[in-house]
Order: structure tokens, then sequence, then C-alpha cells
């Protein structure tokens, strides 16, 4: 063949690929290379980051979006997020092996292994005898050092995807000892809900951890103080608020450690040339969807970004081996960004004078008040003025409905025995949590804009953003069990024949 | 240079081509082509599908998605529509010029020109003195034909956004002659809405439409028998249900014209060397959402999909000269897939008996009880028969807060002067619809697990998928004007200097 000849078929051939690879873009599923509809043209990604935000979808995202215009600007133009900016944004739906409306447990082993299985189990197939090996294991058994930290607990169901395989989420000590036999190089964030057991009778896995030789660090100072070479870590935040978990954001006082912080030192500490996988989670953003509290769910996805900015700080400096994943694996609460009350307008302004979380709340007053008076004692008007101070609500400008709507659910707090058996909805009303406090988050909500439907996760698919190295694997509308295989795909990594 | 070395350099060319044109999906933005950060590998898209859902954002392609498996079988896994299947899927923020909540006008605005303006304009500035060229008016330019589909009436605010330009979507009768002005090629769908002006005194609509050319068409046999070569074309479907709009998807009679009918003439009558614009508006996925009807929601974008689907059928014998664009103008209602009352469970199939629309139901049962019975006369159990055959409803196996919400709805439907009294929340409730009926809707969806949380539009971001050439430019996160920029972009169309 005459050189010549070979230039034009080369062209035409080249050509020819480029429609291919672009057409594949929103298209690939697994990881087996199929020639002709893929195109393996990225490198491997060498530095892997995946951020879940728990019980995230665009719901929760745009309602950050929208709070920081309206505190920040009376523009219109809506200001993006830092993972909100990513190049591309797939839809992910997230509907597990038994029910349109995932746990966290189920979503977390879609994710880490690609498997769908049952609502409340962790890594193991819906019979609970097969058990899966995750991403971050195969990362690990690839050579990379592996991070995983969450703001709930370390032993909760997002983190445990990762490392652990259990029949049920809430065998917390076993997901803990797990942990320590994951030899994954960090763990950080919330603390440990059972360190001892059920019954507080086991060997501490704090001990356990120690003797599996992570070095562990509980207090500010010596966090702060951790640079390479430390070895295997477990860093717990000193400051835990609920279910050993860290402050949500807006509780968080100042000096304490972020979401950002444990982000940034896990970066600090796992660099290295072979590479590493980090699993973030903001976990408190679905805490606060299910107490249907806007004003923590957006502070928290807002702190969720922070952390997010230091990877994309790391990409920066590292843009030709980094690739983020931004998702979440559900959406929790059905938060909607309408309230027929307010329309076709928004005021998330009204939101931003919340002083604290519904914990916080219901710790620092609520909690005091009920300790103090007895129920035929209880007047709402010893409650107005901490009410104006937390969520900016002034009594006088309720609706006449809201008024009478927050004196019963005040009444049903204080445990009113007239009222307790007159509101039979008031699951409906007040999912199971403090009818006052729920109440007031409503009212608060509705004035901003903001309407809920569930105090449970809902079946909305969720978007998934990417930055980075394969970024374009996370184009297009697919399943949470996808992310396993494109993350796979991008890290190069290989699944055992019969896995998957 | 050899003709070995000039090889080499084409396939290093080539090679390093790919991986640009796959970087750049998510982020092309704007029409100019700035060669640094995108590469115009696509051909130019001949033949352009713009379908609009009206109030149609991930809820309502996400519930239609779920009612299929529920009803067609008991597999979890999701059988998706033929646009959420496509290869491409975008989010797509509505904000217009005054609120992060938009109107059909002002998004209609924003896809077809570019530009944000406020809530009831139409292809004007917020001034309301400069008028913005549309998208489908460039093409026309272009040579190429141009058709505009509705099911709710041609001269509302989504189709009028792609020919008319008014301070006020009010102004149905100047859009209706704007229609007859624009040379447009087909006009289809539903009717309009004041074709002799609000009162009746102006000359009519379809006489001007008939001197400025067009061949009007009003019954279905004609317009079956409508052939290429036909000339301009103004198709109103016979059977038309509530303001000039075509049924429900749910209400529509066995051989009366769909949505999908009046797309596959469309494509049948445009089709021609020089290409097509044709945009078709599923427009009353919007008003069963504004009334929380969830059943005619659902079968509304299942028709709609049927419409995509003719036009999936052109891009399968043309793949390489079809672009298929699907998009939401912005969600309705505030719907969520997850009730407070199904917490982790939805039941779907609790849908599928529903008879007829909210409008249906209030046409053929309400209102001749309401026209023959006095409120003191008005007793619930007269309409039991009627709401187990139109909802399913069993009225026995209500809990007893439903029970008496729907007794409380239905003295406020009859007009019971100490209801009225009582509910000073009538608008929370009920929003602008017959209380009674709006009551039975939300009792059927939340036993769906379907939750709302307003009569309006609500501003989170809407799902954008496509199919076919320059599909890549719809990936990632972007405003609804960029639609317009994307279309332009992919139809090679020149914008005015100045314009944009």
């Amino acid at each position: 063949m005459k050189q010549s000849t070979k230039a034009v078929l080369c062209l035409l051939l080249c050509l020819l690929f480029i429609p291919i690879a672009l057409f594949a873009g929103g298209e690939k599923e697994g990881i087996t290379v199929e020639t002709e509809s893929q195109v393996e043209v990225y490198k491997e990604a060498k530095y892997v980051f995946l951020f879940i935000g728990d019980g995230m979808a665009m719901p929760q995202v745009n309602s950050a979006e929208i709070y920081s215009n309206a505190v920040a600007s009376q523009d219109i133009t809506l200001r993006k997020l830092a993972f909100s900016q990513f190049p591309v944004a797939g839809l992910t739906t997230t509907y597990d092996a038994s029910s349109f409306i995932t746990d966290s447990a189920s979503a977390g082993t879609a994710m880490a292994t690609g498997h769908k299985t049952l609502s409340g189990v962790i890594n193991m197939d819906p019979g609970k005898t097969v058990k899966f090996t995750t991403i971050a294991e195969m990362a690990r058994d690839a050579g990379r050092k592996v991070g995983i930290i969450s703001s709930v607990s370390l032993d909760h169901a997002t983190p445990a995807a990762f490392y652990a395989k259990v029949p049920s989420r809430g065998e917390m000590y076993n997901i803990a000892v797990q942990m320590t036999e994951s030899g994954f190089d960090f763990f950080g964030g919330g603390g440990l809900a059972q360190p001892k057991g059920k019954k507080g009778d086991q060997p501490d896995v704090i001990d356990i951890a120690r003797a599996a030789g992570y070095t562990y660090v509980n207090d500010t100072a010596a966090f702060k103080a951790l640079r390479p070479g430390a070895g295997k870590v477990l860093a717990i935040n000193p400051a835990l608020q609920d279910s050993a978990a860290m402050y949500y954001e807006i509780d968080r006082k100042p000096g304490d450690l972020s979401l950002a912080d444990f982000t940034g030192k896990a970066i600090e500490l796992l660099d290295n040339e072979e590479g590493f996988f980090i699993m973030v989670e903001g976990g408190k953003i679905d805490w606060a969807c299910h107490a249907n509290d806007a004003a923590a769910s957006i502070k928290d996805t807002l702190a969720f970004d922070a952390a997010i900015a230091k990877a994309v700080e790391f990409y920066n400096s590292h843009p030709e081996e980094t690739l983020i994943i931004v998702t979440g694996d559900h959406e929790t609460g059905g938060m909607t960004l309408g309230f027929a009350g307010t329309k076709y307008s928004t005021f998330f302004d009204q939101i931003a004078p919340q002083k604290g979380s519904f914990v916080a709340f219901n710790t620092e007053v609520l909690g005091p008040y009920k300790e103090k008076t007895a129920a035929k004692d209880a007047r709402l008007e010893d409650l107005l003025p901490a009410v104006k101070e937390w969520f900016g609500l002034d009594y006088e400008t309720l609706a006449d409905n809201e008024k009478e709507q927050l004196q019963r659910a005040f009444l049903r707090s204080m445990g009113n025995e007239i009222e307790r058996a007159v509101q039979e909805d008031q699951y409906l009303l007040y999912g199971g949590y403090e009818p006052f406090t729920v109440k007031l988050t409503h009212i608060l909500n509705q004035r901003a804009g903001i309407g809920w439907t569930s105090y449970s996760h809902t079946g909305v698919p969720v978007a998934t953003f990417a930055l980075g190295v394969g970024q374009e694997l996370f184009g297009g509308y697919y399943d949470n069990t996808d992310i396993f295989d494109k993350m796979a795909q991008a890290m190069a990594l290989t699944v055992a024949v019969g896995m998957k």
C-alpha cells in the first residue's frame, strides 16, 4: 500500500472515531472495553474522589444555590456551588432490589459494588449469603491508598458500604470491627455509634483499631499535627452532637473541625505515587431533611461543597490524574422549591436568621423547658421569645391557621393528653420528631417557599456531577449501580469474573 | 515531508482530537466556536425537534417510568421512556428575570430566544420595548420548514414563544394574529382560546389564517388525508376539552387524534431537503400538575413520550441529520415521589384505576350533582359510588382523618356556608380547584406515595435529554437560555450581532 493511501485511510478512520467517541459518551456502561462502541482514550484516574451527599438530590443542591443568591445578592443570576459548576452532570436512578425508594445501605452497596440489594443490607445479596467486593477494597488491592470520611458516625450505612459486609446496617459494632480490619489508610469525621457494642459489653473498637495499627486521633491539635507518614489513621472529631455524628454545620462552633478539614487532611496524608480513592459523605444533609429542616440541610450542603472545594484545589494541581465525582444516594424529605402559600415566589432570605438546627433547638430550648414544666402548666407564650430568637418568627405575624397549628404542636410536644387523643394523624404532621420544632421549621420553610412531603427518603433520581479524568463517563441518565462500573473503568480496576 | 511522517502526524492529531471532543461535551456554551476549548466535529443538524413537556421535571418523568413498571410488571428494574433512554441527559435551570420560579412565557422566551424576561412576557425584554427573534424564525429565514404543535391551545404561552412578541401572554387574540403572520408551515394540536378576541368582536383568526394562505383543517378524516405539498396548514383537533385544549390523554376517546398523530403528520408534511424545526409541547402535563392530579400527569407524559417516539422513528431513518431535544420549561405542583404516610414504599398501581382527569370528573359527576342539589341537601353518600368508579377509592377503607377531610372538602365544593367560614386556609388545601376533586386526587396520590406542595410552578431544575447530531451539546448543568444557543449552534444558525 502506498504511504499516501495509508495517510488517507488513517484520516478517514480517525474522523470515523470522533463521532463514535462523542456518541458513546452518554451510553457507556460496564467496564469491559468494547471496541465497537467505546473508545478508551482517557488516561487512568489516579486520584479519585467520590463525594456522596446523603439525601441530596436536585432540590437540596438547588436550594443551597438559591439560598447563596438570596442571602448574598439581589441578582437573580444563579450562583452555582463548586460542584454544580462541574462540566459533566448526569442523572442517576436509586431504586433498590425491592423498592423504588432506597435506603442508604442498599444505595451505598449499589455505588460501592454495582449490586442491587435490599434496604438495610450492606454489601450482601438479597439472600444475605453472598458478599460483594467494594470499589474501595479493589482500589486498596491495586495499591492505592484509601480514605473514608463522613460527617455522621463512621459505622453508619454509607461509609460502611465501602468496607463492611453485614446482613443488617443495625450491626454497628460488627461494622466497626470490620472497619479496623479493612486496612484502609484513613477514617475520619464522626465517631462510632456503638464502640463497645449494643450493650456496652464488647471490647472497645478503638483498642481493636490501635491493635490493628491505627493511630487514633481525637483532639483538634493532634489532628492538625498529622503529617504524611503518619500511617493508618482513625481520626474522630472531638466535637460530636447527636448519635456520634459531627455537629450540623449550622451548629458548628468556631474552631471546631469541619468536613472540609477532614477532606483536606485525607488528601495531605494519602497523596502518593500509587494514587488514592477517597469517599466523603455529607451525611447530615439527610438527617436535616428527614426532620424537614431546610436551613440545616442548606448549611450542610454548603459545608459538603466546601469539602469538595478541597478536592477541586487538588485537582487544579493534578488535572491530568484526578477524577472527582459528586452524587447523592437518594432524595430525603420530598423537598420542593415551591409552596402553595407562596405561589410563584421564593423568599429564601427568610431562612437566614435560623440560629441552629432542630436538634440544637430541642437540646437547648425545648428539652430544658419540658424538663422543668408539667404539661398542665405549659404555655406557648413562654417559648415565643426563643421562637423569635431561633427562627426569626414573630408570633404576631403568623396567620391564624399557623397560630392554631403551632399551639396544637406545642401541646403535643408537651404531652398534653387531650391533644394526643385528638391527633390521629400525628405521624403525617410531625413524623417521629418533636411536634413543636417540626411545626416551626415547616412554617419557616413555607414562608421561604420550600415544601416537604415526607419524613423518609423519596424515589426521584439524583444528580451526579463529575470533573477530571474520565468525567465523560458520568454524563447521561443511568443507575446507581453504574457508578461502580464507571469508577472501576476510570480507575482501570479489574472486576473478578462472576462478580458482576 | 515524507508520506510516512504525514501518516504519523495525522494519527497523533486525531488521537489528540478525541479526548478534546470528549472533554468538551459538558462544557460547550454559546454559539461562537472557540477553537481552544471546542471542536466542531458534528455535522449540522438538518432536522431538529424540540419537545417541551410543560411542567415536566424529573418527578414527572420518573413517575411515568415507575407507573409503567408498576402497572406492567412486578420487576423492579426501571422501564425507561423513549426519551429517557436518550444517550445525553443534562440539567437545566429555569429561573426568569425576576423570580426563581418561572412561568411558561418567560421560560418559553428563554428557550426560543436565549433571553431572560419577566413572567408573563413573551419574546420582549423586561422593559417590554425590545422584541427578540426566535429560533423558529431563524430556522424559517434559513430556509427550513417550521412546525409548532401543542396539546393546549396554539395561542398559549409555550407555542406562542416561538412566533409571537407580546408584553402579556394574556393577549391571546394578538398572539393568534401573529401566528397567521409567522409564515410557519404547520400549526397543529389544540385550538384557539380567543379566536374572535376577548369580547368576540374581532375578525375570526381562522379567516385571517386562510387569507394568509393557510389550509384550515378541523376534522379527523381531512387531517389524515393531508399529504406533502398541502402548503401551510393550521390543523385543529376536532376533539377539544377545556380552554380550547386537546383532551387529557386519560380522557381521550378511541379514534380521537393524539399528540403523536400531530407530530407524525408534521414530520410527513415538513420533510424536505432544506430541513425543518418542529416544536412539540406536551402542555397538559402542566395543567394536570397544577391540579395535583398524578394520573392525568402520568398519562399525558406517556402521550408526550409517544409523540417523541414518532421523532425517534424519523431519527432512525435519518440518524446523521436529526437532532431531538426533550426538556421541560419548569416543574409544576411540587410533585415528589414519596409521602409521609407511605414512608419508604410506593404503590403506583393504585393510580391505574383512575378513570378520568379531575376535569372529566368535574364535568361528568360533580358539576351535574351540584347543578341539581342545593347545599343543604348535599350528602357525601350520594357521590361515593362515583368516587369508587372514578378513583377506585372505597370510602370504608379511608382513614378517619381522610374521611373527615373528604367530608369537609365535599361541603366546601357544595358551597356549605359554615364550612366556608371555618376554612381560612382553603387555598392551601385546594388551590383554586374544586375542593372535593382535589381532595380525592390527593388521597389517591398519597396512597400511591406521591406528594404535592403547590398549585403553582416550582423552581427545581428540569432535565434535558438529547439524541442525534449535536446531542453532546446538551450534557451538563446549564441555563434554559443556553438551550437557544445550543440549538442555534447545532443548526448552524447565525445570530444577528447585538441580538445576544
